[in-house]
């Protein structure tokens, strides 16, 4: 088990023994830990102070059912703020089976230079990129893959991280070779950039050689957890027919989905940009079309897709619900090839695609294109963000900053990060997360969506302020903790609804580390790392000032239901008093 | 003496008796006072929950020497932080000739017209803008003139303001109609802006006719004021002669004039941009030149200038310090006739001098365009900023929102606003008051340039950590006290350097008042000043992670002395320890 660090300052990689103190700590906990530990926390996320820190979860490499997620830490250029991200595909699987439970990126050099670090099974090379820089993402996987051998590891930046964009995130690839599974908020593309790496290659073909010290307990745990997996209505069927994206209907029917610069709650083109349209036009068009498609091997719950063209070839995967919306509803875009396409085109040049949406939409607010209109969405990202014009830098800096730029009241973010696709107004217990999460605006990080909407783990009312902030507070604990496991937080689903399901992680975890872990044992590890999280944040700089949603929302209500985000500020300030 | 409220929501106009708690406060005193009072910290500085307030100095209005200062302020929508931000012109004193304590500008219109407030001797309108809307500030005070008259006040805004710029400053207007004087700092144009105001005309010759409680005492006050203003040779001499620019060679030889972009203290062309060359030229070409200019009746300082053109035209009224630094050195531009013309478009487009230049600085240096190129700097302001282009909006919004764009790291600002004109490696004092200024970094909130290179109110090595807190902690209580009274913050050399300027000056409140003042009491008032807007600023969510200098110039030596800033986090925690 080991910690390897790449110095870009001159070029060294040196490789330790993982600390006693971070044994148990994998994926988010491992990498907030590292950067509390390390990073100054008010340093310029883009110098040379910052690191950006990769852990596989505790859980990755193993056979545990859908634990293939790679976490991804910094100083956020976005935010501010401390920023872990994670995503699925093939990546962590083969950094854990390599034994890497971190690699930390450190350092930062003179000149302008780009890097690729390759991991092989018998070490480490950086090596220059030369011709890859500037290359989007889908050109730098196809030339990794033919000089590195299929199936390799690709984490890389497209142009929108080596210009230091906010919005850049981190591409890694699926089996097929897809770039577009993204660790994609808070802009750790251009953290990335900002190091001089363009890509890590991890050539192996290990995926499930990380150590487990009681595989029998391990074998039991694992069947248990698999077992709930495919049982829960939502990981069993919903998630595997229709994709993430099958959320666009129920939100919109819930008059959550923020449409057009998040002025409505529903969009009279909703269905046109969901899940169920997303399976019809695999089935109509054929080819390379497929739902149920899984990002990482030993997945179980499948929910991935390759949307195909007219053509029937492959025009971008995935197409997640989170990216239909922000290119979609909330730009007031109906049309799904174009959103495909905008997708495939934010996949290429390495940008994250909430944070992309949210941005456009601004634009759109500000006059300077028009809400609806896909075409020249395209034609921005592919002409003025990829050429770095100024009004392609100004959409790679993010919604925060657009909004500055043209002088906007009407933003929708919290601490620089663009909100995701449930609008807070109508939906109050995200709004909580949204407010406080320790990341910016982030819907990932307190899933209050599945007790206010999807009714999983209970229910409270979504339009009432009552409950939301122990809902956000339970679901922020968990998710700290769920996100250091390598787990897809899609097994939430089942963790909040089936006790089973919750005994059978924890299970996991002692078999996976020979030392006893217990569901108490997980509350206070999401706790801790929350703690963390916050007191980075403390000392960089934040304050309950900034846990507010933008003042707009607490004014101006939302149809259809006329809601405003009334949770009061004194409650939302009791999120984190454990 | 009363509050003027204009309600921009649904156009009302009321008028209020001073509070009684208000009514030792003038000026900044007052403005920060009122938004302490009124407006919630964690508002949208463009929303409608913001407040714009005018307030005269407490001696404005009188015949004290030099006592025409016009406080502006707000929440900045730069910054985030409270702001006040004066200026010299002729609005201040016929403001408080009409009784006029504090003009509070309210609320927020719906749509996007724009009016102009006409403040007259009989009472107050509101009036369409008309086709004065895009219009430059020198159309404006023309037309404004020939409508109410020569010497009318009038307080305006650029296009900059009308779109919402950060970098929009809030024009006043000299006895000659010049729109160059300046509440500059903090994007108070773009409230103004937001509050659908283009301009407030004051329509009355009245100068001097503020009421006095004890005028003979003010009288024998007022002569030995001016008495100590003529006789100090900063304001007796060296600003009469060569105005504020004088500055440019002394600074350069000191070592700490930011040349392009901060990256040396020394500009080889700093002669050709200094006060001295702007005498030559005045003298040289003569027709509507001028030095030693007052920019309002009754100072006896008169450190304002009217630059010509090569056929003696006025070019520009007047040229700053700040400005020819900001405009010239900063970008690497030695010819003053580009760095007179830069200075008019930002007067004419109401853009604030330092800020425009300090961002022109950093696109150098993202490589926007190349130091030392004043031909296509003027081209951007008066092409891309005029037009509202997405470049010319990167401009407009300032230094710190260009450096994100750009993802550069060498950015020159606190608390989102440039910094001025003196580089705080070779002058720590004004480093200290860059960094904890409730105002972000600001030369006028605690001019330690005096001590550290002038020599007057003492001496402390400028290259030294050492006392560097005390005295920004002395000069930031002393300004807060002089930015109140309507004193210009040049009398200040000799209030430093004079026991009996000081005396005469709380002399001048006593006699004005009615109300004994000291000395000790000038000393609570500054301090009561900056508990308020610090109390402020911290209920908006600043803390001391915010009150430090960016990064790279606690690592980056500056040239020639190759000082960085040393002076220690902690001890610079202590400024506002009283």
């Amino acid at each position: 088990m080991k910690i390897v660090r790449v110095n870009m300052s001159n070029r060294t990689i040196t490789v330790e023994e993982l600390p006693e103190k971070y044994r148990l700590l994998g994926g988010r906990a491992l990498t907030s830990r590292i950067i509390a530990d390390e990073v100054p926390p008010t340093c310029h996320p883009l110098g040379a102070h910052n690191k950006l820190v990769f852990a596989p979860g505790l859980l990755t490499g193993t056979h545990a059912p859908s634990s293939g997620r790679l976490s991804v830490g910094a100083k956020s250029p976005l935010t501010g703020t401390i920023k872990e991200s994670n995503s699925g595909g093939i990546c962590s699987q083969k950094l854990a089976s390599l034994g890497i439970r971190a690699l930390v990126i450190e350092g930062k050099p003179v000149g302008k230079d780009f890097y690729v670090l390759v991991i092989g099974e018998d070490g480490f090379a950086l090596r220059p990129a030369g011709d890859l820089v500037r290359k989007g993402c889908y050109e730098v996987n196809e030339r990794l893959w033919a000089e590195y051998g299929a199936k390799t590891g690709v984490i890389c930046i497209g142009p929108a991280g080596e210009m230091l964009m906010k919005v850049a995130g981190v591409s890694t690839n699926d089996g097929e070779g897809h770039p577009g599974r993204y660790a994609g908020r808070g802009g750790l593309g251009a953290v990335m950039g900002s190091k001089g790496l363009k890509a890590i290659v991890i050539a192996t073909n290990k995926t499930f050689e990380a150590p487990v010290a009681d595989p029998e307990k391990f074998r039991i745990a694992q069947r248990a957890l698999t077992k709930a997996l495919t049982s829960h209505p939502v990981s069993a069927q919903a998630l595997p027919s229709y994709g993430t994206a099958v959320l666009v209907n129920i939100i919109n029917e819930a008059g959550g989905l923020p449409t057009r610069n998040f002025s409505a709650g529903r969009f009279e083109e909703a269905a046109a940009t969901g899940g169920e349209a997303m399976a019809e036009a695999v089935k109509q068009r054929g080819g390379a079309g497929k739902m149920g498609h899984p990002c990482h091997p030993g997945c179980v719950i499948r929910c991935s897709n390759i949307i195909p063209d007219e053509k029937g070839e492959v025009l971008c995967a995935p197409v997640e619900y989170e990216s239909t919306w922000a290119l979609g509803a909330n730009c007031g875009i109906g049309n799904l090839d174009h959103i495909a396409m905008l997708n495939r085109l934010c996949n290429d040049l390495g940008l994250d695609t909430i944070e992309t949406g949210v941005t456009l939409a601004v634009l759109m607010e500000a006059g300077v294109l028009a809400f609806g209109d896909g075409e020249r969405a395209i034609e921005l990202l592919d002409r003025e963000v990829r050429n770095g014009t100024p009004l392609g830098r100004i959409i790679g800096a993010g919604a925060a900053v657009a909004g500055q730029v043209y002088g906007l009241t009407r933003v929708p973010v919290v601490k620089g990060q663009g909100m995701p696709a449930y609008d807070p107004r109508a939906i109050k217990g995200i709004g909580v997360t949204y407010a406080t999460s320790t990341m910016g605006a982030d819907h990932t990080a307190g899933y209050a969506t599945a007790a206010n909407i999807l009714k999983v783990g209970g229910f409270v009312d979504p339009l009432k302020p009552d409950g939301q902030v122990e809902l956000s507070r339970n679901l922020q604990v968990a998710t700290a903790f769920v996100d250091s496991t390598g787990l897809c937080l899609f097994t939430a689903f089942a963790l909040l609804d089936m006790p089973e399901a919750m005994q059978a992680v924890v299970d996991l975890i002692t078999a996976k580390t020979g030392r006893p872990f217990t569901v108490e044992d997980a509350v206070k590890y999401g706790q801790e790392i929350l703690r963390t999280e916050r007191s980075f944040n403390a000392a960089a700089g934040f304050t309950s000032a900034h846990d507010r949603l933008p003042e707009f929302m607490e004014e101006e209500p939302l149809p259809p239901h006329n809601a405003v985000f009334d949770v009061p500020a004194a409650e939302v300030d009791t999120v984190f008093n454990f």
